[in-house]
This record gives C-alpha cells, structure tokens and sequence, in this order.
C-alpha cells in the first residue's frame, strides 16, 4: 500500500458506476495518483443507469480491493451499493478525512443531454456536491474505444484546474472527453445539456413458460437545434464541461407559479 | 372494469414508487378518476430512494392488477420495475394514447428539500416531463398517519389547474402536503426546494459468519435560513408547489466557466 507522507496532498475519492473492475476507473485513479493522495470506493457490480438511487432497504458490504498500478497500489475498496451509497459510505467511514475532491469515472459511454439525468457516474459527483465537496463526472465517449489513458490525460488537466479554482457551491462538472488520440482533441468547450429524449421501444418476449417479459429498447432522439450543447461538442471532437446542479428548482418559474390562483384558502 | 365512453376526458397515468398496493395511490387514483380516464401503472413492491434508475440489465414483467375503488374497478398494471420505468412502459406499450397528464404519489412521507434527488416519486414524474407530458408528484407528509384521503382532495383541485393550464416544456411540479385535515391546511405557496443535505452515519453490524455488513441511517439537516422553501411551508401547514427542471445545466454560470482557462488548445 503506497503511503502518502505529505500531508498537503489533496485527497481525492475515485469512484465510477462501471464497477471497480471496469478499466475506465484504473486510468482514472492513475492520472489522479499523479495529482495528490487517492482512495478508490466504487461498486463491486456494474451499476448503470442507476440514477441517484441509494440503498436504504438492504445492508451494504465494504471488502478490501486493492488497484495495482504501474508504480504500486491504490487503496481501494469494493461496496455492494450505487455509486451514491459509494461516496456516502467514503465520507461516513472509509477516508482518513474530508476529500478535497470526488472524482467519479472514466464512465464507458457519453453522459451527455438527457442521459445525464439516468447516470451513475454523475450521480457519484452530485452526491459529492451535495455534501459540499467539488466534484466532477468523466465520460468517455465510445462503448468499444479503450481510450481511457488519452481521456484520463485530459481528466488529470481538468481536475488540477477545479483543485486550484475551485466550484460554486451546489455545482460540479460534467465532463464528457470523445474517443480520439491526444492529439485530435480540438479543445475544450463549456456547454449546456441538449434537450432530448429516449423514445421506448419495449422488446416482448416469451419466457420457456410462455409468459411475455420486456427489454428496455429505445432510441436516442436529439431535439435541440441550437447551439452551444454538449452533442455539438463533442461531434465536433471537442472535450464537452457541462456545470450541472443539483437544486432542482426552476427559480425562473417561481413568481410566476406564484401568481396561479391554486384555489386553497384557509379553510381549504 | 369500468369504460369511459367520451373519449374528451382527459387520459391520466398515475404511478408512485411506494408499490401498486400502497393507500396513496389507491387514494390518488380515486381521485383522478373524478377528473378522467385512469390507468394505474405502478411498481410491484416498494422502491423508494430509487432515484432515477432505470432497468436496462433485466427483463421487466407486467401483470394486470385491477385496482377496486368506491365505485368499481380502475384499470391497473403492476411493473417489476422503477417509477421510471413504470412510465416508459405505460407510454410506449400500455395506453391506449398519448396521456394528458402523469400524477405520481401519493408519497408516504415528504419529498422535500434535497430528498427530491433520491425521489422515486419525483422521477416518475420527472421521465414523464422528459418524454413532454405534464406531470405532478405528490407527498404526503408523514410515515404514520393516514392523511391519504385528505391530501388526494387537494390533489384533485391542483391536477384540475394543471389540466386546464397546462405546464411550460421541461417543468414538472413537486407537490408536499401537510399532514392535516383538509380545514386545518392554511393554503397553498409556491416554494424553492430548501438547501439541505444528509449527514451519514452508517450503523456497522456483524453478521452470524462474524462479518460486518453498513445499514445506510443519517440525521437530516436544513441548511437553508432563507424564505420561501419547501420546508417553511410545510412547517407553516401550507401545500407546498415546487416548480422543477430536469435540465441540470447551471445555465447562469456558462459564461463564467466558459472564461476560464481550461488549457486545451490544439493538439492537447
């Protein structure tokens, strides 16, 4: 177990959805390693698309995992949880103190428009976020690319830069990085979210008991038309920041709402 | 099973994520059945604190499960899915048409404050606003008393406006009722979800194979001293409506992040 005597080091939590195996979460915690003191808390199966759930109706379990990296290993540890129920237990029970960064990928696949919102890996930053701490969600954008030490090259860049600047409170990022090489990357673009929707096609099938059962199918259809999104950017082989929050409220909508006759009085 | 021959009411698809079995969607679905046609399609066990996952990595089953009101039967599907899912599959397999309206609840207990992240309640409603359909959650705001009744009497007036309004794009509403008899609700505020977060502290356990295993527990906390929140009103024994977005993106900082330098140029 590598030991890190200088207590200055940022530590960083390094935690994904893939699953603690996945090879997306070793570039990352890699190219952290480079940056400060890292711990890995990660699921021990494939959680996608999970969303914000957390585990409230089960026990989790926590085993030692150790990562091993070129130059030694990561502390690491495997919970059978969500990826939200990984960053919780690593600040309740696992790090030595407060991270001053969550980092949660390299995710296999974009986390880019509406899929945001079923993502495990950002849901592992807004955890974070939640509790106070700057975060930041990386997505690869290929399922069949093992470009993660090229995308894990730009994760390290921009961890470094939220490590010195700091996050608003309530705000991380979501970062998506295309599957190319180094040096096809065009730059880096701030983005917003596309505006877009999955349209379900559920596949019926019948079991060896001749009972139907469904397969969530569907298709990814982009309805945004303007500029500046995070589908734009990364088309275009730009590596996509998206600040995202976790306040839910349409602010913009409030004094507005507030003006609707609701029809309850006292006595309502 | 009862037939609503004038095809000009309105469709209402109405879900929760306590279980198709639960009093408050038994009581919500009474209650939309004085406004429309209903359908109930609603998870077969309870999955609250599901967030927005979705099932991708299993099949999903549907079995009729005719609900009995007062007045005869309402038409019914259990889902062995999320709330999410729950919606997806009304949408794309079980309904007859596109519905006019989503109402998800009624919740036992609150979802207020940060807990709207964690929400299965919230999300079903939320998927429903993605795929462009207004849709309302509602929360009854207790564990213990059985205020469905009550609270499914204002949901009616408030599903009414939304019905004759209509909601703008993207902007789903989160409705949290006091647990109060309907003379001693003091009326209805539009509100903002109120900062807060969940200190964690695990219970560790030891199994009968001398093994520990985590019960996930935590102490709510409000961190938010500021009017107009969702918690204030409740507190105040006032309806509480919170407009919500499911587009994440922290539009008003763009331009500031978009000024920083994240350092990759061509060729990075």
């Amino acid at each position: 177990m590598r030991t890190h005597e200088e207590s200055h080091q940022p530590l960083i939590l390094v935690t994904n959805d893939d699953g603690i195996d996945a090879p997306g979460i070793r570039a990352l915690a890699a190219a952290m390693d480079r940056i400060g003191e890292v711990v890995v808390v990660a699921p021990t199966e494939e959680q996608s698309a999970v969303g914000h759930a957390i585990t409230v109706r089960n026990p989790v379990r926590v085993r030692p995992w150790p990562i091993q990296l070129a130059d030694g290993n990561v502390n690491a540890h495997a919970v059978t949880g969500t990826p939200a129920d990984c960053v919780k237990m690593a600040i309740s029970q696992l790090l030595p103190r407060r991270p001053d960064l969550v980092v949660s990928g390299i995710n296999r696949g974009p986390n880019t428009a509406v899929n945001v919102i079923y993502s495990g890996t950002v849901s592992a930053a807004t955890e974070a976020s939640i509790l106070g701490i700057d975060s930041i969600a990386f997505s690869l954008c290929s399922w069949d690319l093992d470009r993660y030490e090229d995308a894990a090259f730009h994760a390290e860049r921009i961890a470094r830069k939220v490590l010195r600047e700091g996050l608003p409170p309530g705000i991380l990022l979501n970062v998506n990085i295309p599957a190319l090489a180094r040096d096809e990357i065009k730059g880096t673009l701030v983005t917003r979210q596309a505006r877009s929707r999955w349209e379900e096609s559920f596949q019926e099938r019948t079991d060896p008991a001749n009972l139907p059962y469904y397969w969530l199918s569907g298709t990814f259809v982009n309805m945004d038309e303007g500029e500046g999104t995070d589908l734009e950017a990364i088309e275009g082989g730009y590596i996509s920041i998206t600040p995202i929050q976790h306040d839910l409220t349409a602010h913009q909508l409030l004094n507005e709402f507030a003006r609707w006759d609701w029809g309850a009085g006292e006595g309502q």
